[in-house]
């Protein structure tokens, strides 16, 4: 398993940021903490972080395309895209498909592609991307592919810390 | 009180994969933390991991049959059971009884069974089965008669633990 | 400050079991952690355990009368009270006068009624009962004078604990 | 950064409690733990502290005035406001601006202002007031021009953390 080192943009940085055209967040256990609390009238609901709205902000003004990408069909993804002002991409059994056809519709090379995931649902679209980023408690399958693995956990400021990564915070 | 070593499937196995022929999940304190939101409207929630939603679906690949049973009334047990498609047998006072029809029924051999769950009303009806799994937060009076503590608690992903048990992981 | 010791009923002990005559729980930061989940529509919710709804029945079965004082005026403590049988006294701003008021009427001597409290607002009242319980996350303003400081913090099954500790477990 | 001291109360005092003109809250954050939960059905939800209830009181007997100052656009804040009777001023973008104009209106001098606020978008206001607080996970960008870092987190007591001072508790 890789070291929690931020190699990616440190003194070991592999990848320039000029490199990084799409930024892709998986949904469940990365914007959030893999939790649903889910009421008895059907209803499910997701908690999230303030911390996490203002990363996007500054990833935006950085100039970063963002990209939701999830296996759920729940609304409440697409719910945060909004709010978020990210595209979303939902119900999407195969990943690595959808990812792929996404950027070869967008001209992007996925080797400029990073990838935050963190289950086994992740581990073939993240083969396929230059750079993977997981959370603290990620799944040691994911895990072990990780070329980042931050020190936020799942909902716990995954997107905040990824753009104090980028503005050298 | 047993230590929390895998001995079921370990090194020290005394089941084989094969000799498990239902799998039954108690549901407070097992895909939850036992916690519960109540809403002054009165409607109650609980917290459940995807994690697990994941977890569930790599057991039924490996071809478990899976039961929930629960002596909690509320709906919510059976929502999430619908979610997951697994049969739920809910409002339940005496599980011993409720299991042995149900698995009597499905010529299923008690000592076939393996059980995960938390607290005192499960007593009665591990001492009948053959595995007995609980959550690393269990009630010490389920603790002591355990077979295998995980190291999950409660709604940490025991469900999605006990899945990579099973595939090795 | 006290110690963590179970004073009460243990080796120092200074109440017999036959003594207590009542029980009364404080409502947030006893049976809750003292957190309130608000909603945009205006509407409360607040986290409970389902190990303290065991813990009222063992209780109840071992004979002891119990009640909810609580200053909250939300409904949300009745919802809660309802569902364990338990009578509640809410919107209740000056605890002391009221439960002084509920014992005179039913011949119950302060002395005999054992109080669950967390806060600043329970000093009072538990200044005139016989045995003073706290959550281990009490305020240090009723720590000072508990009788009993509990290894649960409020909302982590402090009833429960309670129960355990009659029971001898 | 600084040490986590009460500087402003304690013996280094720099500030006497009559210097305190207006205490003025960042919501996101401070009263909650800046976590969101949000329901398929769009509506978003907090987490906020019976206890920092009651520091409110304390605070209000003690005779500050009080207000919370938010970015924010959610509902969920005015309701807060409400209950705790403090006058919100939200969907603020810019902070600095609208609290200058709040003081000014009301001939309070900005360094008679103490803030609590946890992250960047309370940086150029804090920089403008006499008495700078933030909990002990604010962002590293305002813990640095903090003169007091208090030990709750966000959402963990901050109010209340900051009534017992006032008090000497």
């Amino acid at each position: 398993m890789p070291e929690r080192i931020y190699e990616v943009f440190g003194k070991k940085m592999r990848f320039k940021k000029e490199d990084v055209q799409l930024i892709v967040f998986d949904f469940d256990g990365v914007m959030t903490d893999n939790r649903v609390l889910l009421c008895e009238n059907g209803l499910e609901s997701v908690v999230v972080n303030r911390a996490d709205g203002l990363g996007v902000k500054i990833l935006r003004e950085l100039g970063f395309p963002m990209l939701i990408l999830s296996t759920e069909t729940n609304r409440v993804v697409s719910v945060r895209g909004q709010k978020l002002q990210i595209p979303v991409l939902q119900n999407i059994p195969d990943k690595a498909e959808a990812l792929t056809k996404y950027c070869a519709k967008r001209h992007i090379d996925m080797s400029g592609v990073m990838f935050i995931g963190n289950d086994l649902n992740d581990l073939e679209v993240m083969k396929l991307v230059g750079i993977r980023v997981v959370p603290s408690d990620a799944h040691p399958s994911v895990k072990k592919i990780a070329d980042t693995i931050l020190l936020s956990p799942g909902g716990g400021g995954v997107v905040r810390e990824l753009a104090d990564l980028f503005e050298g915070i």
